[in-house]
């Protein structure tokens, strides 16, 4: 069966398009009523990630709700490092906390490639069931981590400014850095490949701390890895979200994927000119831009949609909305997008 | 009386030099053993800050123990917020934290415009005390964070990842916004007129949290300020330190101040392009590389020089050092820098 809307996917491959397509990054979180009300009855944020029956009804709330062009898969980059046999809580008001991590030889072997059909069988089902209830609406994007973003967690343990933990490893112990990343590069792949098989319409990974690596750091241990990644995925297309590697879009333009996203510092025309006009690009409207009036988020919006130009552009804020920000804000982010973007495409 | 070693003033104006100057940000802080050893004696960060005698020594350890061509004065930005009434209390291991806020009109008029002669004079005191005993070995730099900076940490009270609530204000109330920053901005230039009065060389502004912002904000609500604050600066040479700021080099390179710092995720030969000859830079060493091995430090640092040139460059790190970092590492990074300048500049 073909699916109703396939913007996202058509403009991902650079075909033309009606408009332009539009989600956002954590669409299906605290934005969303229903899902603060689910939040709010159970104490912990991992439950409703293990458990496939609520994890696949807050990934369509935004597309009922907020008129998305995508769903996203509710889960968590972290799952591949627990799939590896490193366990993560979920802190609130604070993110990740790792209570082992991993810094030498003992604590890698305690590690292993993962094993997705058994050990995250349950994103799988949750991909199955949303796809099922979404009834070819929307396409639905699967995503994980770039390993150095999760190696960066493995070995710091927490969320940290800099990381340096994370960083000095790659320094002092390159060749075990590399080891590290390899195996995490595996389980991903493993893991992508499921989710490909579990029915996700595209891929997209996310490089959340690409931007504290200088640009040659960035460039042999993590770009190396995603590149590896998009390699490997062959059946769907692929957005790098490497956020705050703007110094590394020349060389992320020869990646083999079909998008790049951009972040809210990087400055589009800019972007567009390094990376060429054989990728498509996703962004990049601050999210602090949505805690404007709706006159403002309109215009701000507008503004962006005038300089991306109406095609290879996937409409999306510049990283994920913020959990406070009003529903109906949003809402007009993305009305904004569709009936502007319908008129630019004419 | 003349500076016996000027080089880091001739390098800020362009003028040819010997070799290479060399420093590090927060070179006056955990890594030197004279610092430690004051630090454990008391509880209380603020208190080091805030007794001249003590500050002026830690000041001088550096040029002491490390050799490096210039000392900063050893003092934190936050005390600009506090002269303005606004409290703050620095916690261990986790930075400053300030227990009220600036969130509106009525925070706002708890405020007043800094008289640093009367509310900062422990400053100007250490200063003085640390010319003294400097007896005209190197230059001394003084430093104010950028009003940007200083705002973001009113507003939010402490470190944040996103300063959401900060970065929320501008999009909210920017008029609001405007006047707190213009409070700010005119209590920096009071506090830096003081700062080389009490016999400062040279300034550096550090804008720790332009990274955050978009470059459309960063101009409206960052450089328009710092650009304020460079004019009002006619005595001595003027560095400007913007972290993250990699979109604006361009608007940067028409400051009318000596030196622009580069991050370490700042390509040296781009930011050489965008910023042009007649500017001196600034950094830009990953401060992670200080973790390495002696022979991989003095690899990355002549590789650094190189890059750099022997003309218009001073060296140091692409932010503060490290505190964990071993002080034999930061010596060979400074002695690499003296040695292959000196080689590089004939």
């Amino acid at each position: 069966m073909q699916l109703q809307n396939d913007l996202l996917l058509k403009a991902a491959r650079g075909e033309p398009t009606s408009r332009t397509p539009v989600w956002l990054m954590r669409q299906a979180g605290r934005i969303m009523p229903g899902y603060r009300r689910k939040r709010n009855q159970m104490k912990d944020f991992k439950h409703l990630l293990k458990t496939p029956d609520l994890a696949a009804e807050v990934t369509i709330e935004p597309v009922d709700l907020l008129g998305v062009d995508s769903a996203i898969i509710f889960s968590d980059i972290l799952v591949v490092a627990e799939a590896m046999g490193l366990n993560y809580e979920m802190v609130e008001q604070k993110g990740p906390y790792f209570p082992k991590t991993i810094r030498n030889e003992n604590d890698i072997n305690t590690l292993r490639i993962a094993e997705p059909d058994s050990d995250l069988n349950y994103v799988y089902q949750a991909i199955r069931q949303t796809k099922s209830a979404l009834n070819y609406r929307v396409p639905l994007i699967g995503f994980a981590g770039a390993p150095w973003t999760i190696f960066a967690y493995m070995v710091e343990g927490q969320g940290s400014k800099t990381f340096s933990n994370a960083r000095k490893l790659l320094y002092q112990n390159p060749e075990f850095s590399h080891r590290l990343l390899e195996m995490i590069t595996q389980s991903t792949i493993y893991y992508l490949e499921g989710q490909i098989r579990a029915g996700v319409n595209m891929i997209q990974i996310f490089d959340s701390w690409a931007g504290i690596l200088s640009p040659d750091l960035y460039h042999d241990f993590s770009l190396k890895y995603v590149s590896k990644i998009c390699d490997s995925i062959t059946e769907v297309p692929v957005t790098v979200f490497a956020k705050g590697a703007f110094f590394s879009l020349e060389s992320m333009a020869q990646l083999n994927c079909e998008v790049i996203g951009l972040d809210w510092n990087m400055d589009i025309h800019h972007s567009r000119q390094i990376i060429g006009p054989d990728k498509t690009l996703q962004g990049n409207l601050d999210p602090c831009a949505l805690y404007g009036s709706m006159e403002s988020i309109r215009r701000a919006t507008k503004n962006m949609l005038d300089q991306f130009g109406p095609h290879r552009h996937i409409a999306n804020l510049g990283h994920g909305v913020y959990p406070d920000t009003e529903f109906d804000k949003v809402k007009c982010f993305v009305d904004t997008v569709k009936e502007y973007s319908d008129v630019l495409s004419r």
